[in-house]
């Protein structure tokens, strides 16, 4: 079980680090830009969470993590411009990484003892702050604030993984689901725009 | 005592959750959106406070705070319109939140063991960081730059504490002016355009 | 030789704090503001540092650091307009700051066991984090963002204080030439224009 989790962290933070390089990419950095960003945004997330549930930082102990982030770095660095459309690769990536982040967190949360509604929202935190750490250091607009469903995405993918484990469901099943519901709700988002109604003022009444 | 602390907490971040509902309605967000910027700038502050300190982060064992993050999200996502002018509502409920954090952070580092300056640092650092990061995520101009009197407010609420808690005063009473000197001042800030003196630079002398 | 260790990182906090209160001063807060900005810059970096290495905050139970940060505040308060090209002096001070931080960051990593590779990320990571805070809460373009060479003179001063430590070399040594590396790049970086390759999108091929 361990080890699955431990792969589930790796994917995510591979996925992340891919779209931290992207977007070194779309700002010119040079190689070393590529592998802070990577970094940052691979491990940020999963740093939050460590932090938050007073675990040890996955990344600090392991050398695994970092090497997957730079060597993400260091491939998409010569490799980026093989992409068309850098921008919808990168949002399919931090679409994976959200979704598996929010299984991931919610999961941890709940094996330090949160109950549902704390480890859904731990899920949607973390899944969420890699992504923005990587737009607010770049200046870029945070996904976040698009219209597309993209936060629901994490607690879609958090919630159906803490809704089937209350219910007894074994790890791989609740995660598995957990994540397609994440990652297929993000997909609906990125290829045909779904979103879920805004908030919005009326006219003439708002500042 | 310390329910009076726990009290104030809830409300501190009930103010907080508020104003990130109220940015996340002036970004047009949805639901999840609300609920994402609630959370974030309603616990945002405690918990760096939490891991300055090295204490349990707040929300992460109970559920209330998050409950009246969510709480407001959802009440605000339906009815942030029936407030004429949005940005003054968060105006205020942004400067009840950092004189509440401003006494609250101050004194759980005293209790912590920390010395009258560091209490007041710390006090000025979780009052102003929820906010910060409510608007750096939403690419708000930062509070803090506007020119009114502003993180004044939360070293005055936390230097008002921390002295008369020195002298001997009760934790009620200390707390208590604190409070009302740091939310003081933000209201004469906000109504009347307080301000302190600022750096000027001489003209024709400066990058 | 925790006594060269404690004044490194005072070091470091004072030529960060200075560089915060230049931000502040050229966004025209007033002296809270200045205090405000020096402390976060000035902290920023080791905070982070402490929180992944799950040591106690350097400055939660010692005033020294935040009465560096407070009296530069000040200092630059009333004497900011004395340097004439204060964008200058700001770069060489978070010059100086970057490659003090990229050696400490590294050395306290390998005496909490990390490795090499984590420890060099550790010195890149925190050391540019107290730069970055600064930049984006003030809405500056991150120096990160610029071409001349930036994280990675972090990055050799890390390296090349883990690269002699590995070889044995004292902690005088190692630290002095890890420092020497960084501080001599950046230099460069600042005064010659020195960049790296800057990743290239083809043209016509990329979004």
């Amino acid at each position: 079980m361990l080890s699955l989790l431990y792969t589930v962290d790796l994917l995510a933070v591979a996925v992340f680090a891919a779209s931290g390089a992207l977007v070194a990419s779309r700002r010119q950095m040079d190689l070393i830009g590529f592998g802070l960003m990577a970094s940052l945004t691979g491990v940020g997330g999963g740093t939050l969470r460590d932090l938050l549930l007073d675990r040890p930082v996955f990344w600090v102990h392991d050398p695994a993590p970092l090497m997957v982030c730079l060597t993400l770095a260091v491939a998409l660095f010569f490799a980026a411009h093989a992409f068309q459309r850098r921008f919808t690769v990168l949002l399919w990536a931090d679409g994976l990484g959200i979704a598996l982040y929010g299984v991931m967190g919610a999961e941890l949360a709940r094996q330090s003892g949160a109950g549902p509604l704390i480890a859904i929202v731990m899920g949607m935190m973390t899944a969420t702050f890699g992504g923005l750490l990587r737009d607010v250091i770049c200046g870029e607009q945070p996904l976040i604030l698009r219209r597309e469903v993209y936060a629901t995405c994490a607690v879609a993918a958090a919630a159906v993984h803490v809704g089937l484990s209350e219910m007894g469901a074994d790890l791989t099943l609740a995660a598995g689901c957990g994540f397609a519901a994440g990652f297929g709700l993000r997909a609906l988002g990125i290829a045909k725009g779904l979103s879920l109604p805004i908030y919005k003022p009326r006219p003439g009444k708002n500042y």
